[in-house]
C-alpha cells in the first residue's frame, strides 16, 4: 500500500445523507483534509483557504465518488470464521451446537492471531469503517482483538464478553473473574488509546446477553460502565427461545428492565436486535438514549422478526437506530444488510393475502401510497445514523467541517472486459447518484477502491 | 476465450441437490462429457469406457467443484439498463413511470443491440445457464434478443411480449399485430433452431399480464401456444394493485382462471410471483402442471409477499416451484434470490410478536422445531426445480448420465492478499462442501471461473 499523506485536499464528488430520504450530492467541491479531519469544503478551488493551499490534490474521475465509511454496530468477532455456514438450527441450539465451541477456541491466543487479522481485512474491503465488536470470554484474545484493530486503523469499539452462568464448562466464567477482566480490559484499552470520543480503540461492557448472566455479573458490569463512563453492548428482545429463557429465569421480567436496573441501559448503551421490543421498552430506550441495532438478515434468519424502524420513526422519532451485520448470526456484508433492511421494512407492511379455498374475488384492498424505505435510507441507516447510535453524529456519519475523515472512495467505472471488474452494468450514461444508488443496490467490495480512517488510508492504494 | 473441446473428462468434485434437503457430493469422480451431454460419471479412471479413454482430462483443483448451472426462470430482458434503480414506487405506478418507457425504447433495433448483449453478459458471469426472458412488445428487437443468446451460447426461452390495452399510446399493439407478431416469432425461432426440448432457443407466448391483454388477444395467443405446442409464460396474483386491476377490468374473476378459460394454462405455462394465489388456485396449477416461478426479491420489495414455498412442498407436493430474479423489479443476482428464497421462507413463517404496551411477560411462545429451507434447498430451488418447471428434469438442473452438460466451474480458493480475488474468506480448513456452502451463502461471480452451455464453454478462459 503506497503512503498516502493525511492531509490533502480531494477535488470530485462527495455523497452523504444526513436526512434518512435525501442524498446530498456535491459534485466538483474542494474537501481538504488536514490531520484525519475534514477542514473545509468548498464549491471551488479558489475559496480554499490560504494555508491549504499547498496540499496535494486527489482529483477523483467522473465515476468515482467519496461517501462516508460504513458503520457496523453487531459484529461477533469470533465467529467470523463460520461466517455464511451452520445456520440451520434455532438460536440457543445454535449456540450450544456451533458458537460456543467455535469461541472457546479463542482460549488460544494464536487461534485468535489467526483469525482476527482476517476479520479486519474482510471488514475494511466491504467499506466498514467502525466496528463495533464483541470479543469471546477471554482477556488475552480480546487484547489481540483491539490490537489488530488498532494496528489495522480501523475504527472499533471492543468489549471482552461476559458470561458466568448458562454456558458450557469449557467456556463459562466466574462472576469475579469475569468482572476482573472487564475491568482490566476497558483500564487497558484506556491507557493505550486514551479515553476520548475519537480514540481508534475504545473499550466497550459486554454481558453477552441476560440469560448467560447472572444478576451479580450484570449489577457489577453497571459499576464498571458507570465508573469508567464507558460503552455498553449487549443483546434484547432476539427470539422467540431467548426470551422463554429469560422468562423462566427472571419471571414476570424482560431484558430492557432488567439492564436497566443493573445500571446498564443509558446513552451508550447498544442492544442488537431488540426485534421482539415491547412498544413501551422502545419509549424506555428513547427516553434514556440507548440504541436499537438493526440486524436484518440476522433478524429474519434467526429471530423470524424485524425492527419495524418506519413505524419507531414515527411513534419513538428520538429513538436512536443503527444497522449491525451480526457476524455470523447474520451472513451478510453492510451492504446485504442495507439491502435486507430495505427488504425488512417491506416486511413489516406485508400486505395481507386471503388464501381461502374459493376463487370468487370479494374486495379489493387499498394500497398504502408511500413507501420511504430506499437506497438512500439504508445508506443513512449505514452511516448518519450509526454515528447518532455511538453518540458521533458530526464526527462520523456524514462530510461536515470538523468531522473525522473515514470514507470510501467508490469507483463505479470497473466495468469491461466480461463482466470485468465490478458487480453491476454500467451503461455510460448514468450520473455519479445514479452509479452510486447502483452501488447500494447491486455493487459490492470491488468498487471500494480506497478506504480512509482518520484521513489514512486503510485499504487501496 | 480459449477454446475448448465439446468432448472432455472431467475429474474431481460434482456436487448437486437432486432433492431439496441434500448436497449429493461426489469427489474425485471422472465425468466424461461427450458432444455436449454427460456420457458417463464413474468413480474411478479404469471405469471409463474404452472409446472415451483418448479424451483430453480437465482435472479440478481441491478448491474446485462443478456444479448444475443456474435456471433463471422471470427475466425482464428490456429492463436490464434499469436494474437496482426506480424501485421506490408501487407496481402499476412503477410500470407507468419507468419500465413501460424503458420498454418502449426497444422500437429501436441500436437500443436492443447495445442492452441485451450485456444482459447476457451479466447473465453468464453470475452462472446463469438458462434464462426465461420477456422480450418487449417489439418483433425486431426480439429477435435481436433471441439471436443474441444464440450466440452467446446462453440456454434461453424467449417470448414478445404482447399488450394490446392499458398501456402508454407509444407501447401499444393492435391485437391482430400482436397475435401477428406472435406467431411469427414463434415460426422463426422454430426454424432457426429447431422445436426440440433441447433447442438452444425456443419461443415462448407472452401475455404480459391480464390487466394489458383484451379477452381476445388472450384467446389468440392461447390458440399459438396449443398450435405450436409451446410454453407460455406470463405474471399471476402478484400484488394488491395488480389484483385491484383485474378485478376492475374482470369483476368475480382472478387471474389463473382467467388464464386457464384462455387456453393459456398447461404444463408449459410459467407464472412468474403467484405469491397471492388461493390454494384452489394453486391446486389447479398443480393438477394442470403449470409452474410458479418464485421471485424472493421482488416478491419483497414490490408486491409485499411470498410464495409460501414450504407449505406449497407439504399441501401441494407436485406443484411445480422454480426460481426468478425477476430484473428488473428485484434487482439481485441467481444468488442473491437463493439467500432471498431462504429469508423469505423464514418470513413466511414469523414469529408473533406482542408489541403491547405491557412490558410484563404472560406466555412463552413454542418454537418450530425444524427449518428445513437453507443453502441446500436454495441452490436445488434455483437449479433442479427450476428444470422441472421446464419440464427438463433430467436434462438440466442435475449431473445424470444423459443429461445436457449446463454447468459452473466454480473456484473457491482465489483469496489472498488485501481480501483478494473472492468475497468471502477460506482458513484453508474448508472441505468442498462447506466451501460451497459459503459459496451459495457468501459467494459471487468471481468464484464462477467457467460456464459450460451443452459442453461448450461460455464464461471464462
Amino acid at each position: 500500500m503506497a503512503a498516502r499523506p493525511t492531509s490533502f485536499v480531494l477535488n470530485g464528488t462527495l455523497i452523504d445523507t444526513p436526512t434518512p430520504h435525501a442524498l446530498r450530492v456535491r459534485e466538483g467541491v474542494f474537501c481538504v483534509v488536514d490531520d484525519g479531519a475534514i477542514a473545509q469544503i468548498c464549491a471551488v478551488e479558489n475559496e480554499v483557504a490560504e494555508r491549504y493551499r499547498g496540499l496535494p490534490v486527489v482529483k477523483l474521475a467522473e465515476t468515482q465518488m467519496v461517501v462516508p465509511g460504513l458503520i457496523d454496530l453487531h459484529i461477533h468477532a469470533p465467529q467470523f470464521k463460520q461466517l455464511g455456514t451452520k445456520t440451520d438450527i434455532p438460536l440457543m441450539e445454535w449456540l450450544q451446537k456451533y458458537t460456543y465451541p467455535a469461541e472457546a477456541a479463542f482460549a488460544s491466543p494464536s487461534h485468535a492471531s489467526l483469525v482476527y487479522p482476517k476479520l479486519i481485512t474482510h471488514l475494511l474491503k466491504n467499506g466498514t469503517t467502525t466496528a463495533v465488536l464483541f470479543g469471546s470470554n477471554h482477556l488475552a484474545a480480546t487484547k489481540i482483538l483491539a490490537e489488530e484493530c488498532a494496528a489495522a486503523g480501523i475504527r472499533a469499539l471492543v468489549g471482552k464478553t461476559c458470561a458466568d452462568i448458562l454456558t458450557p464448562d469449557e467456556y463459562v466464567e466466574t462472576t469475579a473473574d469475569s468482572l476482573r477482566a472487564t475491568e482490566e480490559f476497558v483500564e487497558w484499552c484506556i491507557k493505550k488509546w486514551g479515553g476520548g470520543v475519537d480514540a481508534i480503540v475504545r473499550p466497550v461492557v459486554t454481558p453477552r446477553f441476560i440469560p448467560t448472566c447472572s444478576s451479580e455479573l450484570l449489577k457489577g458490569l453497571g459499576d464498571i460502565a458507570q465508573k469508567y463512563n464507558c460503552f455498553v453492548q449487549s443483546h434484547a428482545a432476539e427470539s422467540v427461545d431467548e426470551e422463554a429463557l429469560v422468562q423462566t429465569q427472571h419471571p414476570g421480567r424482560r431484558d430492557v428492565a432488567i439492564f436497566r436496573e443493573a445500571g446498564l441501559l443509558g446513552d451508550k448503551c447498544v442492544l442488537a436486535h431488540c426485534c421482539r421490543l415491547r412498544d413501551v421498552e422502545a419509549a424506555t430506550m428513547q427516553e434514556v438514549g440507548a440504541t436499537v441495532v438493526s440486524c436484518p438478515f440476522s433478524n429474519i434468519l434467526f429471530a423470524r422478526a424485524t425492527v419495524p424502524i418506519p413505524r419507531y420513526n414515527r411513534d419513538f422519532p428520538n429513538l436512536k437506530i443503527g444497522l449491525g451485520t451480526d457476524i455470523a448470526g447474520g451472513f451478510g456484508t453492510m451492504l446485504d444488510n442495507m439491502r435486507t433492511a430495505i427488504l425488512q421494512d417491506r416486511v413489516d407492511s406485508f400486505a395481507a393475502v386471503d388464501r381461502g379455498a374459493s376463487a370468487e374475488v370479494e374486495t379489493a384492498e387499498a394500497e398504502p401510497a408511500t413507501w420511504t424505505v430506499d437506497f438512500k435510507y439504508a445508506f443513512h441507516l449505514a452511516t448518519a445514523a450509526g454515528a447518532r447510535g455511538l453518540g458521533m453524529q458530526g464526527l462520523l456519519g456524514t462530510f461536515e467541517e470538523g468531522a473525522r475523515f473515514d470514507a470510501l472512495l467508490l469507483d463505479c467505472g470497473l466495468d469491461g472486459g466480461e463482466g470485468g471488474g465490478q458487480r453491476f452494468t454500467r451503461f455510460g450514461d448514468e450520473g455519479v447518484a445514479e452509479l452510486f444508488e447502483k452501488w447500494v443496490t447491486t455493487g459490492d467490495d470491488r468498487n471500494v477502491v480506497r478506504v480512509w480512517v482518520d484521513g489514512k488510508v486503510v485499504k487501496g492504494g
